[in-house]
């Protein structure tokens, strides 16, 4: 298995995916690909003291740089040499088994749904973090891709979550529920309201374990269910609340524990047990962020990523090539497609 | 003054809002009515070993509550020997000034709206509740009242909040941010972009302070906005998402305290200084929602709230009342409305 990384992607860039892939190289025993400027890599290897990359580990050449500061929607194009632009290709061509980059998200969903394409069928591509909740994990579904969207996409999204979370989470008919204000199937919008009587409707058909509207409060829970369903405005917003919520507490905390020299000893003697509540927060344990509905993997590390971050991802990679999702979505891609009726 | 309070709203209805009566009678020198179940209340008093209400304090006599499993939209006018809908009447005539309840959300908008009535001029009522941030604290509108809203509406809940941030958090020239997922003025959905350039020209009017998107993750920024403006379903999800994500974290927290002996010890010495922590987290400090729009003051109190958030409420409502909101919102309604050129 081959993992493609887009060693100029994110904030730590090229250090971190060059340390990563090396560490990946070793936890995982793919081989993997550096796509970017050589200069920079082998520099990144000088200062590090290593005279050159493993056995396992190449480089690909690419003269450009997607930044954050490019228009996403044609960043792949205006910069055909770019390590995004370059890389994608590749992985459409087959050099590869799955592509991840810490780069900008729009850029990379626009290069890979114009690149590497969605599965026929499916309607639109959506990004599924995994996040954490009071019963471990879940797939949150669309997390950002799609600020518009029609209840037909949701429903796929619903789908698609579904499946990841059988492979990734490991949990057999996993629980879907959408992302709502209230319990009852008249809450939200107009959107939302259409959703959830397709979607009960696609349960009753078998296709899925429909459980109903999920409040973000219920997340906390221990029964809280395996994929949360939203539109991509919605989702970001969910996320990005958690993430918001989480760093602006933890910081509460810190100020807590350094108030003086008391409640600095007291940590002291807390600090041993924080290792779990740490884990349960911090995004790079999660590994990368996938695409869904690609006819390839692709997949989004954290633009903060360090090296810890991006070998993560490569090893979520390696597991979800390994789990043979893309073909799964695709052989069930009739069941995705609502009849007539379900419309 | 006097506060009407409906006292068979919330979980712990009618002993916490009884007892919460008595304490905010006591602290803040306000009359006030109780509106419920007089021999419900009278039990209260009796198992509390208070013979009768202090003097300030009446009680006036409905013999219905609406439940949480009530038609929203209808429980007022089904019910109409409520303690809400009774309240509401009286705040209506003349008999109040101010009313609270922490019964369920919906009926009280609902019957708010149609009893109370919205000011002439003002599209749609607002829920605007206090959320902590890094700078302190913001006013997130609409926070759940207005699953739909158009642009125009929004830009009434921005200038509605910049009026509400002036005297709630005492700052000048409140910065109004647009919750968004990301800074750039074209992110979002359409209704985001077009809300975006409605307010970049209310700004340019000088109507109010607008400073472009907000994302969640910025809010606890130590320079984070004064007002967050957001669709009613999206803010709902955010505010839910920020409750969420807090219990989650403290009861993680919880268990490393609870660990054993030593982490226990050392809880025990950061302990005293938690104080500030939990006060930040703690949903009873930032008193009741006010439902901006409306005619007179309406106020929603946490539906688990006990004696403490309840007193805490009634504070924040005779602040509102001495402060002169709903006359300042009708004197100003007319820059409220925007041109056509603005639309």
């Amino acid at each position: 298995m081959r993992i493609i990384l887009d060693a100029m992607g994110g904030d730590l860039a090229p250090r971190e995916p060059v340390r990563g892939a090396i560490m990946a190289r070793n936890e995982f025993g793919c081989d993997i690909t550096l796509v970017g400027q050589e200069a920079a890599i082998q520099k990144v290897l000088e200062q590090d003291g290593i005279g050159q990359l493993p056995p396992g580990i190449d480089i690909v050449n690419a003269t450009q740089v997607i930044e954050i500061c490019d228009n996403p929607s044609t960043a792949w194009h205006d910069k055909k040499d770019s390590s995004m632009t370059v890389g994608l290709k590749m992985l459409k061509d087959g050099k590869g088994d799955a592509f991840i980059s810490a780069g900008s998200t729009g850029a990379l969903l626009s290069a890979g749904t114009l690149i590497v394409k969605r599965i026929p069928g499916i309607r639109r591509a959506a990004v599924a973090p995994i996040v954490p909740t009071g019963a471990g994990h879940a797939v949150l579904i669309d997390a950002g891709a799609n600020s518009e969207c029609t209840p037909e996409y949701m429903c796929q999204f619903a789908l698609m979550g579904s499946f990841y979370a059988e492979m990734v989470l490991g949990r057999e008919n996993p629980k879907v529920g959408l992302l709502n204000i209230g319990s009852e199937p008249s809450k939200g919008s107009e959107l939302y309201k259409q959703v959830h009587q397709m979607l009960t409707r696609a349960g009753e058909a078998g296709k899925l374990n429909f459980v109903g509207n999920v409040e973000p409060t219920s997340l906390s829970s221990e029964d809280a269910v395996d994929v949360i369903v939203a539109d991509g405005f919605v989702g970001n917003i969910l996320l990005k609340a958690m993430e918001g919520t989480a760093n602006f507490l933890v910081k509460g905390l810190k100020d807590v524990f350094t108030t003086n020299l008391k409640t600095k000893l007291g940590y002291l003697m807390i600090q041993g047990n924080m290792g779990g509540f740490k884990k349960m927060i911090d995004s790079r344990e999660t590994g990368g962020t996938a695409m869904l509905g690609l006819r390839k993997p692709v997949f989004k590390a954290h633009g903060s990523s360090d090296a810890y971050a991006i070998s993560h991802a490569i090893g979520k990679a390696v597991e979800f090539v390994n789990a043979g999702f893309v073909d799964a979505i695709a052989e069930h891609v009739d069941s995705f497609q609502l009849s007539t009726e379900e419309k």
